[in-house]
């Protein structure tokens, strides 16, 4: 008897008692929603002590955004819960745990993170985690291998990509990536005086090439179960600890796309940098991110080749060396897509608080410029950029 | 009430008057079992004339090969009419009608060709069809584009994804094709003269390095809805007409998988026929073989551009010059799978009567040697391999 109906915080108290494996679930008394309310509700929920002992997280059917009501498929959240578990299967330490999801209610309740903070918040503030780029290459080499043709039986490969066909969710990334910001939308959103750049976007015929093969290869390589939005907001950090969330975007497809999308959001916060700090420390900071995208990469890239080696089943590609020349068409993948994060985030509807809060206007445009300026750039050289140390050469050369 | 039972020539014929959509089905009396039993029943429907009408046929549960009784699917039943009603679709010209199918007896209801041949015995006793490869080429273009993300709306083409998944059928074709021609493996069938040829295919890193890529996008390059067997044995001619057969291996994989398929079985062919005919009569029909792979070629190119500029839905792929540029990928992949085609038809459990069929084994031998080395050539060069020209060139070469 689970038929969709909006939770109130009662319900969420009810439900988390119900199904949140606690011990003494009727120490659970409180409930206070804590999500942005457009897409999902979030409900924290509390123990008598008044500590947040668990999420339940419930999606809304619709999207308010661009001034009205977007219906948006509830099944997101059954892609988002069986995502988040099959990725908890492969990486525990960085992925949020689901302890019960039910589909028709389209609710969710999981692990508390309250004591973790999102990243994108702290790459602004410039709290530095030391350990968070190398846990998300980790993060992202397990959950991308282990969902791979390498690791998966040919069978259970496909019965997955049949699973988790998601064409909602993958229709916005198809719409707002590659198609908005490169034509005159009204969904895009940029200050009037960046027209000139934008424009050039759209009379930019190379580039538009280079992003309909990026489209084309979104649209079919099914290489991996991706988390599909792992940008620096789905990603919760803390001393020592790092934990995707929000996956509902997941769904076979180009292992690039997740890795671009993770270094795009190092290289938008870049971007905005200057205006949130003063000359000097905004240098240092850019060291840094530069840093974590060297170590997100190289982290990465020897974990799946370490898996590969140790663990690949299928007796073509143990290949000794395949899976090697496999990662370098994933890094070029992953610089354009890289390239498509940043012009979506500067040109089109969904932008990043990296940039977005800059109060001074002029500072801001020049920011939203350097990313759509990088971004063209990396979309179109992406098969020349053929390392890590290339890339960050590169971002200096467009500073 | 169709639970699964084999059909008897009475039943082949009460199911055809049944479901064969004739005027006067009671016309219908008789049938003849005509498959080889290996893997289907096919019957053919006779009228009180004697004339076949039309066929039945019936998926067995079983393959009978390499000695021994091989479980397979029923499914592939569904897979293969809903392939051929797909294709149908978009070239009714070249595709075999089907009335009629029933998942769950395995059965389906199709159109006679009785007046057609296989083109596979044709072209071994050379008797050339001069409008086959274009033909060939129309029907790849048009299937593969119309089931394509330059067509499809991108929620059907997912949906088609799911519904289209045949996991034992591709298992098949990922073990018969990248695997058990480059180890050892009980499958394997080839004279021990061979022995040493086959050998350099098992230490050839680098070949093996390129099957491992060539496997790896049958596994997750879900371009289009493929034949997925399209050899000359799956082809039906007659004078002005071909018409395409047997589509149990139909799924969403590499648009050069079929590409490759094709040109691969001319190429077989073009390696048995100094088996089959004189030094002369084998060198003129050697360059029909070649001038039906340059038409096949460039008669899919020219149609799938066509198509690709009057019908491509999609904004970001519908940007000038970009199936072009998709079109060159397609055809470095066919080239790679061709290659595969040559070799697992020479080494491995399923081998063509082109090359079977010569009876002197010395110059058996010679014309699977050539094939063997010719399918190694390509798979190393396929990248180099730019035009149809040169192709045909390199296919000179190693004449």
């Amino acid at each position: 008897m689970s038929q969709y109906r909006t939770f109130t915080a009662r319900d969420a108290v009810a439900y988390a008692q119900q199904f949140g494996g606690l011990d003494t679930p009727s120490e659970l008394v409180d409930a206070q929603e804590v999500g942005d309310g457009n897409l999902n509700l979030v409900f924290k929920i509390f123990d008598r002590q008044g500590v947040s002992r668990i999420i339940v997280k419930q999606a809304l059917p619709y999207v308010r955004c661009v001034g009205e009501s977007w219906p948006l498929t509830l099944d997101r959240a059954r892609l988002e819960a069986q995502t988040l578990v099959e990725h908890y299967q492969y990486s525990p330490q960085h992925t949020v745990k689901i302890h019960h999801f039910d589909p028709q209610l389209a609710v969710m309740v999981m692990e508390d993170l309250s004591d973790h903070k999102i990243w994108r918040g702290e790459l602004i503030n410039n709290v530095y985690y030391p350990q968070a780029a190398a846990q998300l290459g980790e993060y992202l080499a397990q959950t991308l291998f282990h969902t791979s043709d390498f690791y998966l039986h040919p069978h259970a490969k496909k019965a997955q990509v049949a699973q988790f066909i998601n064409p909602e969710m993958c229709e916005i990334t198809e719409d707002l990536f590659f198609n908005d910001p490169y034509q005159i939308h009204e969904r895009n959103n940029y200050p009037a005086e960046l027209e000139a750049d934008v424009a050039a976007l759209r009379e930019d015929a190379q580039l538009k090439l280079a992003v309909a093969s990026l489209k084309h290869r979104f649209f079919s390589q099914a290489e991996a179960l991706l988390h599909g939005d792992i940008h620096s907001g789905s990603i919760f950090v803390a001393e020592g600890s790092l934990k995707a969330i929000d996956a509902e975007f997941g769904y076979f497809g180009p292992i690039g796309f997740d890795i671009g999308t993770a270094i795009g959001n190092l290289l938008l916060n870049y971007c905005g940098l200057p205006g949130h700090l003063g000359i000097r420390d905004a240098a240092a900071a850019r060291e840094l991110r530069l840093n974590d995208i060297h170590t997100l990469w190289t982290t990465f890239a020897a974990r799946f080749q370490a898996l590969a080696a140790e663990k690949t089943r299928d007796a073509a590609l143990a290949q000794p060396g395949y899976a090697s020349a496999f990662l370098q068409k994933v890094w070029v993948d992953a610089i354009g897509f890289c390239g498509t994060e940043l012009i979506r985030r500067s040109v089109g509807l969904s932008h990043v608080a990296d940039i977005d809060t800059i109060a001074d206007d002029e500072m801001r445009h020049a920011c939203l410029r350097h990313a759509i300026t990088l971004g063209k750039a990396l979309i179109v050289i992406a098969g020349r950029i053929d390392s890590v140390g290339e890339l960050i050469a590169r971002v200096r050369q467009y500073s």
